[in-house]
C-alpha cells in the first residue's frame, strides 16, 4: 500500500468554528499561514464537530420539549430529559440502556453512544449541543470538490468522530463521511505468502485512517480540528463511508 | 499530544518466521540492513502472527479429534469440524454463530472471529493453523525488554491483530498486547475549549494506533510484519493492552 510510509500531521490554526463559516477557506487560510502544500493524494481528516458547527447542527437545548417517553427514559439513564429527547429524535431505535448510558441506531446507520450528540466544545452560556451532520459523505464530498478545485490537487476527505465500541474501552476513530478514499479496501481473491486466498478480506481503510488521524488530534484543550494523512495514495475511489455499515441482516449484536 | 506529527513505516527485510525463531534479533538484523536507527519513544508494532510462529502456536489439524459438540456447531456453521474444536478449545464461550460465521469469547478476554484462530499464512502442505499468543501482554514486554536493551532505547510494543467489529464491514488493527504505551489514556477531568469537563474520556491509544500500523502493513503478498510509528512519544506507562478490556459487568451486547 502506497509508498510504505505514512506522516500524520496536524493543520495548526484552525480558528474557532461558527454557524455558516466556509470551512474550504478557513482551511485554505490556515495552509497559507502554516506554508503548508497539499499534495496529490492527501488525505484531510477532519472532526465531526467543526462540520457540524459551520453546518449549523447546535440547538438549545430550552428548545426541546421532552415527551412523556423520554422523561421515562430519562429517569432510567440519569440524564437530562431534554437530552434524551434528542437522542430520541436523532435515533431509529434505542438499542440498550442503563444508568448512564444509552446506545442508539442513528438515523444515519450508524451505532453510538447518545446517537453521536455531543455537549461538548459547545459554548456553556448557550446552552447548546451539537448533533451529528446531516449527510456526513455529501459534507466530505462537497469539501473535497471546493479543496481539490482550489488547490488543483487530488484530495480525499474524511470526517472523523470519537466512538466507543462494545467490548473494548476508550474511543477510536470512525469516518462518518468521506469522499475519494476507498473506505473499504476489497483483498477478496488476494493470495496469502503460501498462496492460500485470504479468509479476512476486507479492510476498514477510512476507520483506519480517522483512528491514526485522531492520535494527532488530542482532545479537550489542544483541540486540532484538521490533520493530514499523507502516503496513503490509492488514486481517487468512489466509493464512500456509508459502505462500511455491516447491513442489518448481517447484524448479530443488535 | 507528542510534537503533532506522527510517521508511520515500515521495517522492511524480515524473512519468514520459523517455531523457536528469536524476533529480537531478526529484527536487530531488519534494522541494521536497513540502516534504520531506533529513536526514544518509537513504537514498534508487530504482527500477531510472527509473534505466534515464534512461540509454537501452531497446530497441525490432522492431529484434532473433534468432539460431538464439535460436529453440531461445525454442521452449523459450514466450517471443518477440526477448526471447531480449536475454536472451543481456546474459547470461554461461543456467542453467536451463524453459517460461515462463528463469533466466541477467547480465553484471553478478546471477542472475536473464529477465536482468533488464522489459517491464512500458515504452510498448506503442513495442513496447520495458528492460535493466538498464550500471553500477547507478556510477549510484548519481553520484546520490549530484549530491543530496549539492545538499541539503548526508551521503546514499546504492540502486538496487533486484524480485526472485525459487530456493526461496521471490514477490519481495524487491535492492540491483542502491549507494553510501555499508554494503552487507554485517560481524559477524565480534562476541560474542553469552554471550560466543561468532557464527556467521552478516553482514548484506546494502543487501538488506534495499532490501526495506523496495519495501513503499512498490508496484507496478503506484500506482508509487513513490523511496523515503526514515531512522534507519539509520551512517556513509559505500565499500563498494558489488558486495560482495553470492557469488564463484563459493563458489557450490553455480549
Amino acid at each position: 500500500m502506497g509508498s510504505g510510509q505514512l506522516t500524520v500531521f496536524a493543520l495548526p490554526g484552525i480558528p474557532l468554528v461558527k454557524n455558516g463559516d466556509a470551512l474550504d477557506a478557513l482551511i485554505l487560510e490556515a495552509l497559507d499561514r502554516a506554508s503548508l502544500q497539499l499534495e496529490d493524494g492527501d488525505i484531510l481528516v477532519i472532526a465531526q464537530k467543526i462540520i457540524s458547527k459551520a453546518e449549523g447542527r447546535s440547538i438549545a437545548l430550552s428548545e426541546v420539549k421532552p415527551t412523556p417517553e423520554a422523561y421515562e427514559l430519562a429517569k432510567a439513564t440519569d440524564k437530562e430529559p431534554e437530552i434524551v429527547q434528542l437522542i430520541l429524535n436523532e435515533s431509529q431505535q434505542i438499542l440498550r440502556h442503563r444508568p448512564g448510558v444509552l446506545i442508539a441506531e442513528h438515523k444515519l446507520g450508524f451505532i453510538l453512544a447518545n446517537a453521536g450528540i455531543d455537549r461538548s466544545n459547545v459554548d456553556a452560556d448557550t446552552d447548546q449541543v451539537l448533533l451529528l451532520p446531516e449527510d456526513p459523505d455529501g459534507s466530505a464530498s462537497l469539501l473535497r470538490k471546493q479543496l481539490s478545485s482550489a488547490s488543483g490537487k487530488r484530495l480525499s476527505i474524511i470526517i472523523t468522530d470519537s466512538v466507543g465500541r462494545a467490548w473494548r474501552m476508550g474511543t477510536t476513530g470512525m469516518a462518518l463521511g468521506s469522499a475519494g478514499v476507498e473506505a473499504l479496501t476489497n483483498l477478496r481473491g488476494h493470495k496469502d505468502l503460501f498462496g492460500r486466498e485470504l479468509q479476512v478480506s476486507e479492510h476498514a481503510v477510512a476507520d483506519s485512517v480517522a483512528s491514526a488521524a485522531e492520535l494527532i488530534m488530542g482532545e479537550g484543550n489542544e483541540a486540532i480540528p484538521v490533520v493530514i494523512v499523507r502516503g496513503l495514495d490509492e488514486g481517487y475511489s468512489g466509493q464512500d463511508a456509508k459502505h462500511l455499515f455491516r447491513p442489518q441482516h448481517e447484524d448479530m449484536f443488535r
